[in-house]
């Protein structure tokens, strides 16, 4: 008997056959003797309806009006599961955030949750009921409007109320097994990871890894709170993020998998003057842009010529922001040139055994030479070795780093891969 | 300056461009330096497409998940309508029906305002903001749980809530341009009545007239809010439902409209035995089955036969249940049969004005001599007279007594009818 939390996103209430399916796992979790708080985000692709309905008025939605439109699709996801549940005989209560006690900031569209008061979720429990609780939305703390905690909120909500509550695990539920050492999609021999460091996790879905939300296992990591990261189709064990348990602390593999990210562009500004200050205003410029930079290079000044170049990765879609606010300083600063790359990738390669192991770029580097790929930038981090290649390549990057870290399985296991809502 | 509060159905914010419509008639009386609380209903067939929903899941959905499920859809229409009013710049803020302090008792699907703080709609107003509120939805004294307040329940927020900030007028928007003196996709000549007493309004509704919910007019009768029922799609005065003003009571005319409700059918309980108590046991029993009665006749005993019949009307959907009880109890009682007739209508006379007018029932029966209709059964109040006829003769009964009354308009106005949402 323990305290579970399960996550469900779109993808697993998309109709009313796939509610039903997730109602008879709650009904076996319940059955089995385990206290079961269940979160839910909205149906398929209510979300994109919600939003095209908004288009349809304004090109300017007010945030929290945004905030209240979206809300709705929860609403109905938690509604009909829960009757989905007294279908099966079992009592279930569904609960808005509100009130399941998520309080947050007032950043509508993408607020942080600041306390968790399940008060009346634990008297539902208590009472022998299941609670169903709408993920990806909150309530602010003295004005009761209500908030949403942007892509992937759902997560959040699942490992915000576990914390709160005390959880033995916290399961997110999706349409694939867990994480894999690389994307099943581009590698067919990835492996499904058992056990995974919230660090590990934190590098790989920071680094393009789509199956958590990054501020969930931030969470988890801070309240200690273990996540199961399983298939919502079948009752295969997934991965768990943990970073203790009774045990001790866990022995890290020396890699644990390979993240993607083909959503970055990259900007080089030719000639900046090499005196200092130079790239401190270049990237000021940046950011009061509301540009977020990943990756930066700085070459060498050659040939005492005085000026250097920059470049940097940011997401495709702050691309023109950027470029508008250098070419604005372009005359002023003496730049001679600033070019946008959109045909830029990112593989990065994640790893806790990293710290104690030296060599491991040399064999990623000596990989990517042997497939014939070209790297254009590098950034490292304790943990994570990331490099920039066309994006053409960078497929084949993936799947030769994969190799090069002897990653592939020797069986193939079949996987479906697909959204995870949010 | 005035605190005015509109209320829209959903036929009125059926889409984009109604809600945009909707949305400049806001700002045009706001511009005219009103405050303005706006009450909106679910958009078209919101409700019906999330009632399909729960259909799909299951047959018996509980109370407390149905109300959550649909008051999803006041949410969605709510925000669209806030956010065309922002897009005309125009400061608006939407709220739920627990923000808004509409405060219910526990009935879930039907439940009755039981108060009303509006405090932060008046805190919306002093700073100059148009308020959104969610039609149709409450919340629960001490749990914070949602209600709904039943079909036709937004004009009720909208009169409570007219009620509770002391607004000069509540308008409720619809898709004709007010009360008619009959239904005038039966009647053609039927006139807009300009001003009608809550008195009579409540029996024109009560009696089948379509256009106000009952329990609106119930709660501004008793709170004395003014209700301006007119068309979304036109500029055109509509009707004034209003007891008085400062001029005094006002003059009733003799007759204020026909009602027709073809929604009825009758049972006849044929043989029960003529002894004091009998008929409450039928009652009794019909009551317990949760039966609503509207007319009741009982025949003389004839012929010192020591039984008689009892005749009564009942909504159709509740015929089976009705028939069930009253079958189970034939042999104990000695009823001879229960017939069941669902081809009946029933046409009502309502006006003020009859208190002090003897004459009106002669006037009427004479009316429907005249066309060859049937009586069936007759019911009176101090203000309406009813009669039930066979249902194909319903229309030509409307007609009749609406010329008879001299109700009839000289020169014919184009009326659109349609639904009124809720």
């Amino acid at each position: 008997m323990a305290l579970i939390v399960q996550k469900f996103g779109g993808s697993s209430v998309a109709d009313a056959e796939s509610i039903k399916r997730v109602a008879r796992r709650i009904a076996h979790t319940k059955a089995e003797g385990n206290d079961v708080v269940v979160v839910v985000s909205a149906m398929g692709d209510t979300t994109d309806e919600l939003l095209d309905l908004a288009g349809d008025i304004t090109a300017t939605p007010p945030q929290r009006e945004m905030d209240i439109l979206l809300t709705a699709g929860e609403r109905i996801s938690m509604a009909l599961l829960s009757m989905a549940i007294h279908e099966l005989d079992v009592d279930a209560q569904a609960f808005t955030g509100q009130q399941a006690g998520v309080i947050t900031d007032t950043s509508y569209g993408n607020a942080r949750i600041i306390d968790v008061t399940p008060s009346r979720i634990q008297r539902t429990l208590d009472d022998g009921a299941v609670a169903i609780v709408a993920g990806f939305q909150g309530v602010t703390q003295f004005t009761n409007d209500v908030t949403t905690l942007g892509r992937g909120g759902s997560d959040t909500t699942a490992v915000a109320l576990a914390a709160g509550l005390g959880a033995a695990v916290c399961e997110i539920y999706t349409d694939v097994d867990g994480l894999f050492t690389a994307d099943p999609r581009i590698v067919p021999s990835a492996q499904r990871i058992d056990r995974i460091s919230t660090e590990e996790t934190l590098e790989l879905a920071a680094h393009g890894a789509k199956i958590l939300h990054l501020r969930a296992v931030e969470y988890a990591r801070r309240y200690q709170v273990p996540i199961h990261v399983r298939s919502s189709f079948s009752d295969n064990e997934g991965t768990l993020v943990i970073d203790n348990d009774e045990e001790g602390p866990m022995e890290h593999p020396l890699i644990s998998g390979v993240a993607h990210d083909s959503s970055q562009a990259k900007i080089t500004v030719v000639g900046v003057p090499d005196v200092p200050g130079s790239a401190a205003q270049l990237f000021e410029a940046v950011a009061a842009a509301g540009v977020n930079i990943d990756m930066i290079v700085q070459n060498v000044s050659v040939h005492h010529s005085g000026v250097t170049d920059i470049s940097f990765t940011l997401p495709h879609e702050q691309g023109a922001a950027a470029r508008t606010a250098l070419e604005a300083m372009a005359a002023k600063h003496g730049y001679a040139e600033v070019k946008y790359d959109d045909g830029v990738g990112k593989v990065s390669l994640v790893g806790a055994g990293m710290r104690s192991h030296p060599g491991v770029s040399a064999r990623l580097f000596s990989a990517l030479y042997e497939a014939g790929i070209n790297i254009e930038m590098i950034s490292t981090s304790e943990i994570r070795i990331s490099v920039v290649t066309r994006s053409e390549d960078l497929p084949e990057a993936v799947r030769a780093i994969h190799t090069a870290f002897e990653l592939d399985a020797t069986e193939v296991e079949a996987v479906v891969y697909g959204g995870t809502g949010r």
